[in-house]
């Protein structure tokens, strides 16, 4: 168990990580102000390696800079650099069809798009969270209608071309929980009636098609009925993935008042996927699983990516905070500690993304392609603000 | 330098390997005699791990089966094999457009396209082996027919959907490395009189656009005047890739009665290229390395994969049996040893096919989507042969 003694460091770090290491290595210097946007292509020194921009990066670089000015403090220059993301955002990223790019060159021409509706996700919370910051309410309708238009991609009425035929149909879990979180921000920072809703759907979904209790785990894609697709693809598990929907399902047990049925299922969620995640040997969660233990296509599957540790490490804190559960706060304590020992750069701050199974470096970057200021920082000033609020709570009773 | 003594073990070595272990750990159990085609994704044990086909593997099973038929030995089997490949290929692998499939269900229903023409290439040297080894003039036909709509691709006289805008045009070395080794393949087998001038014409193209001898490396993307294009992608060199595409131009030079020039060109892109992906700590062939040496984008750029060994021990091989050059022979030694050791399963046959950088293994699975019966059975392949023909012209000298 925590002591309160502990739990108060714990906000203490998390606060001076996330505003002493982490946003310090990315602004000032990487707001462009030439062509609006950022420059997040960096090396572990911070120096550019490529000065393109990453359509979901730019999207998810704009949420967190509002989001800060929203919940920590009115830093001027957070709003400022909010301000340039949307502006690069509107201004270069959608093409004339009204879908997003995904790729771009600093001055905003469409490198690449892609068959999928994430840089639009990410989007619809950069706006929600700016229109918040800015109190500009046509930003906050151009938030809402880019929702809309990703309800209608989630729901198919508006189809993307597809990469497969219709031979194997397959169900992800992919686009229940990136909606689910999307109407989590839209309805926490500009509010939009039909976000309850809709999140009870998408639960519903994940806990109907993908939970499996049989087999604890959570499966990444199954077919339309749910069943396990036996093939590489199919049986391929993603456990920092589902960790990350066991907290946005936790997150939504605690804003509805601690529902016990939604703390159940996020709890179980996470505790079937840390089964299949945690590396016993080296520590950390690993990238891929198979479901039945046999290889995995992806080469790569067992590294560590820096982004399932910060998933797992808001999920575990969250559920000991909703459970008080002792394993919680233990697995919260070997993921926190095996993260910042072997993530974190002590000499130029932030993580390194991509580590070898032995927890050695495999790569320097600290942005590129699909690595920006996420969900580092996102991990940390969750932590902080959940372990604040109930540290003021206890402090009142 | 390799005594007469150690070349003819060597040519026994490769020639056992491929028949006594890497052919028997594929076949005859991959035959599929109810739906055509092979069943080769393939845990290390040879257990079925799916049994979905992956059309570029199809492709290469057949022209391998033939080849072997045509060059090594008369085994009706083979001829089976190649047969139930190619009626694979022809009755399931084609869309109603023409272009083909990337990846099918056993039975042949189609899951995925791509693209690209390489499913195409592949089938180019299956029929093409297949109608040697079966006589039949009409799969010679299709051979035929098929390369030129392979021309059509390469010359964007046929355009396939990109996956990129015009933003920042792109030529890459793929394309006229693929096309030249589809070319040998042709004329080695039925003929085709377009064969000599258009491999002229990709030899020209790669050193034109692609050997940089300012920085001693060649590029596997370039602008269309061959400028380096300086973003993460442009910056990402393939060793082992540049380093098959040496051994093709050798393997021209070779066929066109050592051609000088040839020899050159294709020594240097080895020199170039193994300088860049050597690993002086851990031996073997690194993945991508950044021309510049910033971080590359692909996490797993540190792996070993089978494939590069493969293409190096050819390419060392045949530089040594082209120039005689003792540095050859040493790099030849090296990564021969390397590869064997780490890669070589001596428990069931065949290589595993992913390391990481330590030599340690990373993935069990003999085969999956991309990996199947080619490089490592082609090496053995080619290594045998050009050793036996050196050996006997010594011997008739």
């Amino acid at each position: 168990m925590y002591t309160k003694k502990e739990l108060h460091d714990l906000r203490d770090f998390y606060h001076d990580q996330l505003l002493k290491d982490t946003i310090p290595f990315w602004f000032p210097r990487s707001y462009d102000r030439e062509y609006g946007g950022f420059l997040l292509m960096r090396d572990a020194d911070g120096s550019l390696i490529d000065d393109d921009k990453a359509v979901w990066i730019q999207g998810r670089t704009t949420w967190l800079l509002a989001t800060l000015y929203n919940t920590v403090e009115k830093r001027p220059e957070w709003l400022e650099g909010a301000k340039l993301g949307y502006d690069f955002l509107i201004k270069h990223c959608f093409d004339a069809d009204g879908q997003m790019f995904f790729h771009t060159t600093r001055d905003g021409r469409p490198l690449r798009k892609r068959r999928y509706f994430f840089s639009e996700t990410f989007a619809v919370i950069a706006f929600a969270a700016y229109a918040k910051a800015s109190g500009d309410e046509q930003v906050a309708e151009q938030a809402r209608l880019l929702f809309s238009r990703c309800l209608a991609y989630a729901s198919g009425e508006l189809e993307l071309p597809s990469k497969f035929t219709d031979t194997r149909p397959v169900r992800g879990i992919g686009v229940p929980m990136i909606m689910m979180n999307t109407a989590q921000q839209l309805r926490a920072t500009i509010g939009d009636e039909r976000c309850d809703d809709a999140i009870d759907n998408w639960i519903r979904e994940i806990e109907q098609y993908f939970v499996k209790d049989d087999m604890k785990c959570v499966m990444e894609q199954v077919a339309p009925d749910g069943e396990i697709i036996d093939h590489i693809d199919g049986r391929t598990l993603n456990p920092g993935h589902a960790i990350e929907g066991a907290w946005f399902i936790l997150h939504e047990a605690k804003v509805r008042n601690n529902d016990p049925d939604l703390t159940r299922l996020g709890c179980k969620m996470l505790d079937y996927m840390w089964a299949r995640g945690w590396d016993e040997e080296h520590g950390g969660i690993l990238y891929f699983r198979d479901v039945y233990h046999k290889p995995v296509q992806e080469y790569w599957q067992d590294m560590k990516f820096w982004w399932s540790q910060n998933e797992t490490i808001i999920a575990t804190l969250l559920a000991y905070m909703m459970t008080g559960e002792e394993k919680y706060a233990k697995w919260h304590q070997m993921i926190h500690n095996y993260a910042y020992k072997h993530f974190h750069d002590p000499v130029n701050g932030e993580w390194f993304g991509y580590l070898h199974r032995d927890g050695s470096i495999a790569q320097t970057a600290k942005g590129n392609l699909f690595k920006g200021p996420f969900h580092l920082p996102r991990q940390e000033w969750y932590g902080y603000l959940l372990l604040d609020e109930y540290l003021k709570k206890r402090l009142s009773e």
